[in-house]
C-alpha cells in the first residue's frame, strides 16, 4: 500500500466537519450535486493520481523538456499521460453546464486538484493555466473569441498560458514593454516574456497564451495595459496557421521539472496576431479577476507538495529502527523506530500542523470563493471581503512555511534525506517555487498590509474577527482547551490594533512607513489565521470524539497539532507584533555602501 | 571585478577588532609569526580561492564523481587543481613544526579555509578530512603508524576520511557493528560504512580510513568501539597492496557534489588489516577528541555558503532595477535596483546579520580552540570548557540560519534565483548537508543541553555570563544603544533561569523532560549567543567611529546588523522560552497513530 498523497481522513475532516462543503450544496448553483457526486469526483483523481502521475514523478523531474529545433517537447512519458490527464475533467469541472462545465463547487474541485499537484506537482499547470485562460475568455472575450477559443480548451485539444512577465520588469508590470498595434480586426503583436509555465510543449496542437501587452500610445503604468489572445498557431481558415510566437529559449528550473518554461519572442516577423480581450487599458484588472483563484491554486501545490513529503517522512520514520529511548540504557536491547524520539516527533507533528493548518485555510477560501460567486445577499459581499483578505495568506502561508515542513521531512530522513534516490530532495526543489511564481511572498505581504487590510476602513478584518469570533465559540461550546480559545481570540484583539497603528502610522508618516514590516505583518497574519483553523479543527474534533466517532487517535492527533501551533505559534506572533510596534528600522537606514 | 567570498574588510574587522588575533600571536605556541605573516596566508588562500577554485564551482557541481570498474574518479578538472589545492599547506598549517607544519593558530588556519569553502565548499573537505586523520594518528597512533602515515597525510600525498556511520546505525554510534579481529601487529576488519566523504577518489594513490569497529567479544554499546586505521593500500614492503576495501556505491548528493561520498566494504575477502590506534573501545573518545574541530570547520562551511551566496545576491540586487519606491507614483520615470525596497533590503541586512554574525562566532571559537591547546594556567582550562559549550551552537547556528540566508539569496534572485543558470540555488544545496553531516542539528540540541550546560554543575554557562558581562561593559564604555546592552543581559538572565529550570526538570523527571524542547533551547541558546557577538562587533565599530576610522558606513553597517538581529532575535528568544518554560508537550502526548 502506498502512502497516501493527502491523508485521506484528513481531507474528509476538513471538507465536511471543519470547512462544510454540505452548506455550499444547498445553493442553487450547485443544486444537482450531491456529497456522494463529490466524493466520487476527488476519489477518481485521487486514484489516477496514485496509479498514474505519481509513479511518472520521479522520471519527469530526471529528464526535463528539451528544446529541439525552436520547439520545446515534453518526455514521452507525458505523451502517454496526457490523454488521461486531460480527460480528468478538471479544466472544465468548476465552469457552468451551459458552456460544458460540470458546475461542481471550486472547493470540490481543489480538493481534487490537490491530489494531482501532490502526486506530480508540475503537470497540474497544463490543466490550471488553460483553465485560467478560458476563464478569462468567458468572462471578457469577445463572442467571436468565446466561439473560437473556449471549446478547445475547455476539452484541453488546446492548452492556456498566463504570459506577464518580461524579462526586464519582472514584479513590477507597470514596466511592462510588449506593444500591440491595431490592424484591421487584431493587434500586432511584438515583444518579449520570460517564466512562461507551458509557454510551448508538444502535448497539443495549439497554445493560447493570454498576453499583457500595451496598445501603441497607451498611458504609462499599469493603466495603460491591455489583455490579448495570442494562439501559437492562428486559426486560418479551416486549419492553423503558424502566429509568429518564437521559443527564444527554456528555463532550467531546478523544481517543476515536468512543466517547459519558455522565453517567448513575439511578432519577430511582425507576423504576430492578438485579440484584444476587455477593454483596452483595462487588461491587469480581468488578468487580477482570475488571479486569486490562480493564487488559491499555487497555495494547493505548496499545501500538497508539503503533505506528499510529510507522508513520506511519516512512512520512513516507523520503519527506521535507530537508537534507544534515553532512559534505556541498555545497548543490547533492539533499535527503536525514530518516531520514539522526542525531535523526530516534534518535526513530524511541526509537519502534520503547516500541512492540516494550510490544507484547511485552502479550503475555507475555496469555500469562499464558491460563496463569492455563487452565494446570495449579504454572504456574496462579505465572502468575497473576506476572501481577498486571505488570499495573500493562503497563496503564500503553504510556501513560506510548507519549506519549512519539506525541509523537515529531509531531516527526518538523515543522510538519506540528502541524495536523488529519495523524494524528498525533490519535493524541498517543487515548493520553492511557491514562494516566486504569481507574485512573490514579498508581493503578497505588500497586498496584504497595503491593500486588503485596509479596504473599506478595514471591513475585511472586522469580518474576519467576526468569524473567529464564531470559532471561539464552537470551540468553547465542544469543550476545547479555554486556554487555546483564549490565546487565538487574544492575539486577534492584538493583530487587530497593530493593524489600527500601521494604518494611522501611513497616514501620519505615508506608505513606507506603514510598509516597512510588510514581510513580518504577513508572517504574523498568518500564524495567526491559521491558529485559527487549528480552533476550528480542534472543535470538530472534540465534537467527533463526544459522538464516539472512531478512530479516537485520528480527533486526539487534530487536538496535538492545534495545541502544537496555537501554543508555539501565539508566542512568536507577540515577537513578530513587538517588532512591527516599535518599527524597528535597521533595513531602512542602514547605508547603502553598509552592507 | 569578482564578487568577495567572504567580504574581506569585515574578516579583518572580526579577526582584529573583535575576537582579537594580537593577543594569540603573544603565546609562546605562536611566536615564531606576527600578523603580517597572517595576513599574507589568508591571502594567498583568499587569491586561490577566488581565481582558481571558485571558476571551477558549477563545473564541479554539474559533473559529479563516477564509479567506474569499482573506483571513484574524480573530474578531470579536479585532477588539474588538486596540487594545487594540497600545497596550499591548509592540512599541516595548525600542526607543530616539529612534524613539519606551520604553527599557525587554528583561527588564522579557519581563516583562510573559510574561503576554500565559501569558492568551492565540497572541496576542502579533502584536505579537512586527511587534517582530521593526520591529527588522530599524531595523538593516538603508535610510533610505528606515525612514522609510517603521518608525513604522507600531512603533505597530502595521501587523503584520510572519518569512517563512522553504518546503514543500519545512523545517528546511533552504540550500534555500530563493523567488526576487528586479532590477528598478528594488525586486525583483520570487516564491515560497511557509508556516506564516507572522499572514501574513494582517484586523486592519491592511497587512502586512510579512520575507523570505527568492535573488537571481537567487546561490550555493547558505545563502551565497546574501537578505533583503527584501515588503509586503501596497505604498504607491504617497499609498495602499497590493495587492502581489500571495496566502494560498495557511491551517494547521489543533492550538493557537495565535487566531492565522492561512497559506500565502503571492508574485509569482504577476508584479507583488510586494520591498526589500532589507540586504546580498545576508547575509539569514540579519541574521535570525539577530534569531532570538536571538525564540527568548527563544518560550521566554517556553513557560514562559507551562506556568505558568497549573500555577496551574490548584495551584487545582484545592486544591479537590478525593477519597479520605484512606493511614495513614486510616476510610472514613466526609470525603474530603481532593488535595492531600494524595503522587503528587498530586510532580505539582504538579514542575510549580513546570520552571516557575519556567524563569522564572529566561529572565529571566537577558533581562538577559544587556540588558547584551550596552547594558553596558559587557567585560562585554557577556562576556554576549553567555553569552547565544548559552543560547538555545538557552532555547529548548528551557520547551518540553520545559514539556510535561511541562502534561501533569502534565492528570493532575491526572484524567477531567475529558481534556475540552475544562476548558482545560488546550488549554494542552498549545498548548505543543506551542514545540518545532517557530523551530527545533525538534533544531536547538536542534545549535546548543548544534554551536556555542555549541565557539565560541572553549569560551569561553563557561568564563564560564557562573565564574557557576555565583558562584552556589555566594553559596549557601554563605547557608546552602544543602552537598549541594545540592555536585551543581551536581560536575555542572558533568562537563558539562565531556564537552563536551571530545565536542570530540575530533569532531576525530578528525568532526561526525557528535561530533552523535551532541546531543539528549541539549541535555537534560542544560539540566537543569544550571536546576540553577544553582534554586541561585540557593535562596540568594536563604535570605537572605530570614534577613533575617525573610515569608511564610516562600513561601521554603520556593523551597528545596522547588530541592531537588526537584538531588536528582532530577543523577542523571538522570549517566545521560545516562554514555550520550554510552559513544557508544551503535544509532540510527546500525540498518539502514534495521531499523526
Amino acid at each position: 500500500m502506498p502512502n497516501p498523497l493527502i491523508d485521506d481522513r484528513t481531507l474528509d475532516f476538513v471538507l465536511h466537519d471543519v470547512v462544510g462543503l454540505d452548506s455550499l450544496l444547498a445553493l442553487p448553483r450547485f443544486a444537482e450535486h450531491d456529497r456522494a457526486v463529490c466524493d466520487a469526483t476527488i476519489d477518481s483523481v485521487r486514484r489516477y493520481s496514485r496509479e498514474v502521475l505519481f509513479p511518472a514523478y520521479r522520471l519527469l523531474d530526471a529528464e526535463p523538456p528539451v528544446l529541439r529545433e525552436g520547439r520545446a517537447l515534453v518526455h514521452p512519458r507525458l505523451q502517454e499521460i496526457w490523454p488521461g490527464l486531460r480527460d480528468l475533467g478538471l479544466i472544465s469541472a468548476g465552469r457552468s453546464t451551459e458552456i460544458g462545465g460540470q458546475q461542481l463547487p471550486f472547493l470540490v474541485t481543489l480538493a481534487a486538484i490537490l491530489h494531482v499537484q501532490a502526486a506530480n506537482c508540475p503537470l497540474y499547470s497544463f490543466l490550471g493555466l488553460t483553465t485560467g485562460a478560458a476563464h478569462l475568455i468567458e468572462a471578457f472575450g469577445s463572442p467571436a473569441l468565446k466561439e473560437r477559443y473556449l471549446a478547445p480548451l475547455l476539452e484541453g485539444t488546446w492548452t492556456g498560458t498566463m504570459a506577464l512577465t518580461e524579462p526586464q520588469a519582472g514584479s513590477s508590470l507597470a514596466d511592462i514593454e510588449t506593444r500591440a498595434t491595431p490592424s484591421g480586426d487584431h493587434y500586432l503583436v511584438s515583444g518579449s516574456k520570460i517564466f512562461i509555465s507551458g509557454g510551448d510543449h508538444d502535448l497539443t496542437e495549439n497554445i493560447v497564451h493570454m498576453v499583457l501587452a500595451r496598445i501603441e500610445g497607451a498611458p504609462a503604468g499599469v493603466k495603460g495595459i491591455s489583455l490579448f489572445l495570442v494562439p501559437k498557431m492562428r486559426p486560418d481558415g479551416g486549419r492553423l496557421a503558424p502566429n509568429d510566437v518564437k521559443v527564444a529559449g527554456l528555463i532550467h528550473k531546478i523544481g517543476w521539472r515536468g512543466l517547459p518554461a519558455a522565453a517567448l519572442n513575439f511578432g519577430e516577423e511582425g507576423d504576430c496576431h492578438g485579440w484584444l480581450v476587455g477593454e483596452p487599458h483595462r487588461g491587469l484588472a480581468a488578468m487580477f479577476q482570475m488571479m486569486n483563484e490562480a493564487r488559491l491554486v499555487i497555495g494547493g501545490s505548496g499545501v500538497a507538495t508539503a503533505s506528499v513529503a510529510y507522508q513520506e517522512s511519516l512512512a520512513y520514520a516507523r520503519s527506521r529502527p535507530q537508537g534507544r529511548p534515553l532512559a534505556n540504557r541498555d545497548a543490547s536491547s533492539p533499535q527503536v523506530p525514530i518516531t520514539e524520539h522526542a525531535d523526530v516527533r516534534r518535526m513530524l507533528l511541526r509537519q502534520k500542523a503547516i500541512v492540516e493548518g494550510g490544507l484547511a485555510l485552502l479550503l475555507q477560501c475555496a469555500r469562499l470563493s464558491d460563496l463569492a460567486g455563487h452565494g446570495e445577499g449579504e454572504a456574496k459581499a462579505r465572502s468575497q471581503l473576506l476572501l481577498d483578505l486571505l488570499t495573500p495568506v493562503a497563496k503564500s502561508f503553504p510556501a513560506e512555511k510548507g519549506f519549512e515542513a519539506n525541509v523537515l521531512a529531509m531531516q527526518v530522513h538523515g543522510g538519506y534525506g540528502y541524495s536523488s534516490e529519495h523524494l524528498p530532495e525533490a519535493w524541498l526543489r517543487d515548493q520553492k517555487l511557491n514562494s516566486i511564481h504569481e507574485g512573490t511572498t514579498g508581493i503578497q505581504g505588500l497586498d496584504l498590509l497595503g491593500r486588503k487590510v485596509m479596504v473599506e476602513k478595514g471591513a475585511a478584518l472586522r469580518i474576519l474577527g467576526e468569524e473567529v469570533a464564531a470559532t471561539c465559540a464552537r470551540a468553547a461550546k465542544a469543550g476545547v482547551d479555554p486556554a487555546w480559545i483564549a490565546a487565538v481570540g487574544e492575539t486577534g484583539k492584538k493583530v487587530g490594533a497593530l493593524t489600527g497603528e500601521l494604518a494611522r502610522r501611513g497616514q501620519e508618516r505615508g506608505g513606507e512607513a506603514m510598509l516597512l514590516h510588510s514581510a513580518d505583518y504577513l508572517d504574523l497574519f498568518s500564524s495567526w489565521v491559521v491558529a485559527w483553523q487549528w480552533l476550528e479543527m480542534a472543535a470538530a474534533a472534540r465534537e467527533a470524539l463526544a459522538d464516539g466517532r472512531t478512530p479516537g487517535a485520528f480527533y486526539e492527533g487534530k487536538l496535538a497539532a492545534a495545541q502544537h501551533w496555537i501554543r508555539t505559534e501565539m508566542p512568536k506572533v507577540d515577537a513578530l507584533i513587538t517588532v512591527c510596534h516599535e518599527g524597528e528600522e535597521s533595513y531602512r537606514t542602514v547605508p547603502d555602501e553598509g552592507f
